[in-house]
């Protein structure tokens, strides 16, 4: 007789997903946590708290107040109430999530978890107290954290990993950003439009590298206007700390000096301490693979989120969660969605659905573009987003859309519309068709629409 | 040998897309404006305008500019920003149309348009030069102003209509908003944000009422957060000018003073000056009556917009410009889309599409209703927004949608999801399989979704 249904280690969005599912399916369902709080990176250390301080960034870039001109105090004021905001965020959904769990009955246990044997785990909580707990079915959903090499001299004060610089007390005059990344982009536009002058180091040509240039383009451009100096091509050598500052050497010599350097290079799967070989589990570079059910080579042991690598958005992991717990109890019938939205924060947003424009070309498909832009639309100049792009990549026989993609404000909300229109398979008729709201964003849709329509053949 | 194929009197949204409509068809167009403006009431004086300070005003209220704290002073600060952008928004979308009308090879001809008979028009420009001009087909998109009372003393300057307040100078202390209608609405909210004294006097027992209490109830709240006071069940008897301020006598007995009143009691046609009569076509109470074709008794006189009375939207208008040039030249299979979607610029937005609740209940269809709440969603905390709502109804039976409503930040975007869902015959099933952003307000799709499922039978 074994302790529980499922046994979920991590309480981020996967697994508080995978438990509600759980529950929903009448299993008896505990989530393992060894933080002394819940939510995982997805609340505590990642997407939250930057979302958070990127609202507060992108008020005050709208209003004038996080600009350039405005007095160092100033800014620093803008931040305090940012983190403070941040704080009640998290404290609110922690509320919210807490709620969920106990309705639904799923067990909260605290504690480290590590493989005994394939159905068992050793938990050990912060007292160095230990028990073993068993179960049909364990799911791993321990997520990831900031890569870290040992030759970067973090201090959390100077030398910033993408979660100690949501804990800085003070914004630097300037900041260095190694990586052009998801995580690297949506920093630079947080404290670039907070009015800290930021320069950003990155090896490809581009940052975003799997985007299309139009697309990030948008994002390019804003970072231009908001003062932030790209170095492309480019690799840092070394990293060290000075007196007053940091000292950042790059392979083409050069050397820059920043008051604070944040690098933002990949994150590093939580899977070492969850011992799995013992329960025949070999991790692969560091990371669990998984069969398209998120098994991993042991059947009744699931992975899922950041922990199997790509995308390791909360939202995917949300879904992932879901679809392996409905799996393992035998909803077979239930398979990922075929479109997922992908969202940058940054300022401005970027979001997509279905392939991007480089993905198109490699496959060789037969596609035009259609773009429509938020100036043309009046509520694109009555916000004052000069830049938006709504772009749709349509298949030249059906007139199907093979992918949406969004650079502006509100992207990663206007994306849906999209999203539902591809999963419908609707074509790009149906978007001319469709009466929008005036004035909204939104109505780039139809521009977009009829662009394609005067390029199709 | 008639001048044009389509004369089109009205430059505003729905003689602009009549016209490109028209050209597209490759017919002979133009449009004749009594303005030295073009663009109508929906960019000159109504929609867009008021859209450009609202935003202002949105702005102000989420950092704190606009809330009655701030000096008066620093209020009107914020009111000039918001009208230098409003002008500048407005010249943009003029530069916009006209490109777009001279690009399509449509005429635009200065004057004022009569009918002579049912073909021919006399234009009489601004000098009181007069031509006459005929056409196959006439399509009439001159559409509304505010209603005017002869015993309500205007005079632009502290007693309003909504084409007045846009232009005034100084922000007043005090307001009283004399309807409950969506110009009413919209103005509290934008002067309440501002930071004036706003009160409300209407008849009905609710704002707008022909929403449901629930959907109605967020803008409430919001209005009772910005100290706005409601008088309903209340009619005006008079309203005089003072020395100070305006006077207004309730039939209540109670007396009124503010610095400005706002009368917003519905809109006019702008018909009388057609003759139409010479055409043959009397009006009905001031309106223009049309078939499902917009063809007024006369088949090849059309009428679209505001002059045909309900819902009187730019969305809607500028489909129905299309459709009825379509139908004009031929083209019968476009009908006017099932679904056209409603928008409420207040403060938070309001937008729907399909039934209302209330329509649902006259029309005893079986259903459930199901809501997400922003608050319960981490970007509905990270914004602020603790009142936002999804509102989705749903059949009982087929699980499909009949109406969705949305109370809340971003309202006018979000709501074009569940329009499409709508469009494609779509179930409450297929906002719960699916993966949105997260942090998004879209997600409260889908917890209205599952909202939804544990109510259905």
């Amino acid at each position: 007789m074994m302790d529980y249904d499922i046994l979920i280690i991590g309480s981020g969005p996967a697994g508080q997903h995978a438990a509600w599912q759980a529950a929903h399916m009448g299993k008896k369902a505990a989530i393992i946590e060894r933080k002394p709080s819940i939510g995982g990176a997805g609340l505590q250390t990642g997407t939250i708290p930057s979302k958070a301080l990127r609202e507060a960034a992108y008020l005050a870039s709208r209003t004038g107040q996080g600009m350039r001109e405005a007095t160092h105090h100033a800014r620093h004021g803008v931040m305090a109430d940012a983190v403070r905001r941040k704080d009640m965020v998290i404290a609110q959904q922690e509320s919210v999530i807490l709620k969920r769990l106990l309705k639904s009955g799923v067990a909260l246990i605290p504690g480290e978890a590590a493989f005994v044997d394939e159905h068992t785990l050793e938990v050990t909580d912060n007292n160095g107290a230990s028990r073993r707990l068993s179960a049909e079915v364990i799911l791993l959903a321990t997520g990831s954290r900031p890569r870290r090499p040992s030759d970067i001299p973090f201090d959390k004060e100077t030398v910033l990993d993408s979660t100690s610089i949501l804990k800085l007390k003070k914004l630097p005059r300037s900041l260095l950003v190694v990586g052009g990344g998801v995580i690297a982009c949506e920093f630079v536009s947080i404290f670039a439009a907070l009015g800290v002058e930021v320069s950003v180091v990155d090896s490809h040509d581009q940052l975003l590298a799997y985007l299309s240039d139009d697309v990030v383009g948008v994002l390019a451009d804003s970072f231009e206007n908001m003062g932030v100096q790209l170095h492309m091509k480019e690799r840092v050598v070394a990293i060290r700390k000075e007196d007053a500052g940091v000292l950042t050497l790059l392979e083409s010599g050069k050397k820059m000096h920043t008051e604070a350097v944040l690098y933002a290079m990949g994150r590093t799967p939580n899977a070492l301490s969850l011992h799995t070989p013992n329960a025949g589990i070999e991790l692969d570079n560091g990371w669990i693979s998984v069969n398209k059910h998120f098994q991993s080579s042991v059947p009744h042991i699931y992975a899922v989120g950041d922990l199997i690598g790509r995308p390791a958005l909360a939202s995917t992991g949300m879904e992932q969660g879901r679809t392996a717990v409905a799996h393992a109890f035998g909803e077979t019938s239930q398979a990922m969605p075929a479109n997922l939205p992908m969202a940058i924060y940054a300022i401005p947003e970027i979001s997509w659905v279905g392939k991007t424009e480089k993905e198109a070309i490699r496959e060789k498909l037969s596609y035009v573009v259609g773009r429509g832009f938020y100036k043309e639309s009046a509520r694109g100049q009555i916000i004052g987003d000069s830049n938006g792009l709504v772009k749709l990549i349509v298949d030249t026989q059906t007139h199907k859309l093979i992918g949406v993609h969004i650079a502006g404000e509100h992207a990663s909300e206007l994306i849906h519309t999209g999203q539902l229109l591809m999963h419908f398979n609707g074509t790009v008729h149906d978007l001319v068709a469709n009466v929008f709201n005036y004035p909204t964003l939104a109505e780039c849709y139809k521009l977009a629409a009829l662009d394609c329509l005067h390029k199709l053949p």
